[in-house]
């Protein structure tokens, strides 16, 4: 149920009927907008229609929510949501590039390359602690020593880091070492996974599942907001077919339709999207001419020796290219890199 | 590496060397057999090498271990491994038949479907505590209270259950309910979770992934088995295609590559495979004639009152008629209902 | 629609209706049952209409056909097709196994295998003439020649053939040789093809597309009934998903759903189906408990020298070892061998 | 097998070498280029090393094909093709957009939009005469009568058309009524109408099959180019996967890789690629971005009453927004429009 209130409604006037939802077990939602309050109140209809809310005098309109993914709807919320990342944005006027390896190694891997995509551009490094392997004994990442390597980044180089959680019980301690937490794609049907990450208020990249309707994955996203965190980005990072040419098919079909279902922000990850390094940058460029928000990509200064996902790494030379060539098309899309 | 001791060799004889081989933190395997005690040591191969273990007079060979699987390949382990499940086994002899509703919903509800299917030659219950749904909205399952009701049924009717488990946090607990813990398909790739319940050495149910790979889905099997937990049943229950005619399409080519690639037992999942109530039995006989070991299947006394997937759970009528039609084709596959 | 006559109706009156029909430039069906004659038209409504069918007194009843595919849905034609094929059906009490070479190589190699198949209980000869390759560098097959040993080897040992049809313009002459034209997975949308083979009103193998729903599938059916000919068996042969451990995903799902919603009969090809030789056997037992009405398999004496397709093919024991192995699940399924 | 021929050679020497390859039954091809004269023969590997071409004094080096689509493949034809279309061409600075309805239906809808579109910069008409359609039941296009209504618009207008064949005795009559001979999505594996519009020597636009990899999309380009007609045009038009918030999905990974492999042009069809109206500006904008050399579009003056595909056409508004937005993003590429 959305509840719009009259212009003249107050914020206390608004508590008031947030109490009275709460107090039926029922899921308030306080949306102050520029011109009027919003409120939503998410739960059995039955309970809802008891309240009566339509009969306060401080009420304009009340109206049913028809999207399933109520939070994340553009319906309720039309303006574009802005996802804070350290200083700057993502969802706003800037097409953010984020960059790094795909695992932290070393403090040397680490800091080396993150100078290096600082330097071209990149406004935050991503680098995983925690890696989710397909063998249980493939390199399983550093664990606290990659997240307090982060730290040191953020701190050293003054730029923000993302880095992936894959249990509940990470979620509040990784918290406190990076800046936007990543949910990857094989845990997007993880729910206590999004719950945990829910919770902590702390900006959440969430990626697309291997092969997760569009739907599906704004309902992900839609089990992070309903925890009380609106930081949500969504990153679509290519999805299983029958091409085995490239190691995924980067749907950017997807991209366009979610950002005319959603007011969060979508970025693309072009490295797995594609999963050879040679495809990344026309598919960045593709991703800026599309209408994402920015990308995210895999860099290593020296790809050959990387643990993991060495093969869809950028050189320097090629994150330095991807960099130069992104310009027109970003310019193109009114924004600015 | 895989270790072949000679035949007079003793189980001291064989701790002896898995205790060197724990002292190099690698992982050490015990596999008695009938005939000779062969012995594993997982990890670092540089490692391996520098334990010289040939040069021990009682070991008769040593030999790499090629598959990317080697806890769950034939390779190591060519019998077939038998799951006990209450006071039967899963990959014997017999065709097993687990059955129930998709969420435990009531005492009711639950008594009456459990002595059904018991009745009709049910072996075990299965029913949803926790339902991993994909809207943060949709009924979440009954939580503890539902464990609470699949136990009284256990000790009420003296037939095991079977319940999935979405949280590592939860698998001790939940083992102290149910009698084999089930992964859900969305969790196949959450590595923790695989973890936690490969630590509880309760049996495990492992449900395929919506688009995971055989060779994907043997390893996170894997990650069960290098946990120390041998109990460990596949379930294949149908992949995501193009097809939208099915829910998913149940791909019994898998099963039956499964069952000449692993040792574990194999048992399919015609109701979500299928999600469609007419198509599970023509499904069920198949998957007994393919060479699986058993079926797993829902089902509810009244499926348009069940709170989730009612169009694809068998009424009454529909599971007789699926143990009669079972009959014969289990007999054709050599094997007892 | 379709339009039911009255019980004492004759076939005088109901070609008084049809020439009406005719008349009017539609499409004249004449459906005699046991029962009663059904009569249909199909063609714009608003024309169906100005006939005003339901005034003449011999009419009992008039109803709009739903089904998209109008002339293969059970709707209009409950019980099921047989399929006739030199002296036995395909749809009848017999479970029908068809067997022979991908291609047919020289006379030695088709007369050896067909005598080989013949012996152990195949009722039909396959085998490929022209060859749609992917690459045009690949053997193309023998052509006509190909042909005349068809038809040699049906005159020698008087068992019926099947083979494929590529180009429209091949339909009628490959009528004179073969008893049974197959169209593959890759022209099942070829519509002029399909066309072609319906006005041949010779018996048609329609191997269902590498990515066809079940809908085109039977609407590709429609294509051919659609042009008077009645005798269309259809093929299921796996379909493409992201899974490659096996050549193509055999969705024996579609064959029960087909089983419902059409009166034609199905029959598996588990070869193609599977791609590996040793799953073969397991997927025809699933084929036969799953409800289809026959398989269509590949076989070699030397598959290692084969053409094309040696992978899949069974060699002489394996072939064996299937009619073995198929006996019991067929009487499983109430048929016979 | 490739023979470069040394700086001097004449075309003279050229048709010798030639005539020997011809002589063997071999596939000769004539490849001059700016620097060197380049041949090829294509053929069984021992007749080729009978001819002993290396000892040739005019030959500098023989050295074996390594791509499965020899013609196709960049390894033979580092530089571009371009293809003529009219007076212009696909494949050179010049980044173009075909628009038309999905089929001709009326003199007066296609002189409408024909003149629309190509006052706002399309290059060249589209429009359907034969139409595929999945039911024998639905329009199946004009025929001959569309044919001749799209050359009444490339004489009244002059501008070049491009229509689709569906039967190879079709090709060489179309050849007479328009520019370019399309294959589409389901004909892409109908070998035979490859090789028939190959003989015509007309340009062919061929599209993408619906689950055709990469591989097989060149080899089908390889059936046309090894009838000798260098003239073809690869259309990516979205393939089909498990999402069904959009009718395909279109790979533009596809694109950016078949750029690396073949020297063929390459455009995007983004009609049916999403088959959303809403989504085709988007998209079209990526393709521009991710390196295709055009787009090829469905437009209508009055979508709502098309006879087929509808709800993906642009209307003269949107087509009029599409080559706005466009623009900055074809100059981005380096291109025009």
């Amino acid at each position: 149920m959305i509840i719009v209130l009259k212009p003249h409604a107050t914020e206390a006037d608004a508590q008031a009927i947030l109490a009275r939802i709460e107090a039926k077990n029922l899921k308030p939602l306080y949306m102050p907008g520029v011109e009027r309050i919003v409120l939503g109140a998410i739960g059995d209809e039955r309970v809802l229609a008891e309240l009566n809310i339509e009969a306060d005098p401080i009420v304009e309109e009340v109206k049913p929510i028809l999207s399933k993914y109520k939070l994340v709807a553009r319906e309720l919320h039309p303006h574009d949501t802005q996802v804070p990342l350290g200083n700057t944005q993502i969802g706003g006027e800037r097409f953010v590039v984020i960059a790094g390896p795909c695992s932290v190694e070393s403090r040397e891997q680490l800091m080396a390359v993150s100078k290096m995509v600082k330097a071209n551009g990149a406004v935050a490094i991503r680098g995983g602690a925690y890696k989710p392997r397909t063998s249980p004994y493939a390199f399983q990442g550093l664990g606290v020593e990659g997240l307090k390597l982060l730290k040191e980044v953020n701190q050293e180089l003054g730029i923000p880091t993302v880095s992936e959680v894959i249990s509940p019980e990470d979620a509040e301690m990784m918290a406190g070492y990076v800046d936007m937490l990543q949910i990857g794609a094989r845990n997007m049907y993880n729910y206590r996974l999004l719950e945990a990450v829910g919770k902590t208020g702390k900006p959440v990249m969430l990626k697309r599942g291997l092969s997760a309707t569009i739907e599906e994955f704004l309902l992900a996203a839609e089990y992070i907001l309903a925890q009380g965190n609106p930081n949500v980005v969504l990153c679509e990072r290519g999805i299983r077919t029958f091409e085995t040419a490239t190691r995924n098919t980067l749907d950017l079909n997807a991209v366009a339709l979610l950002k005319q279902k959603t007011h969060l922000p979508v970025v693309v990850d072009p490295s797995h999207g594609t999963g050879i390094r040679e495809l990344v940058i026309p598919l960045s460029r593709a991703a800026a001419a599309v209408g994402a928000d920015g990308i995210i990509v895999e860099s290593h200064m020296n790809p050959k020796e990387a643990l993991s996902d060495g093969h869809q790494a950028l050189t320097q030379d090629l994150f330095e290219q991807l960099m130069r060539e992104l310009k027109p098309f970003v310019a193109a899309a009114g924004r600015t890199l």
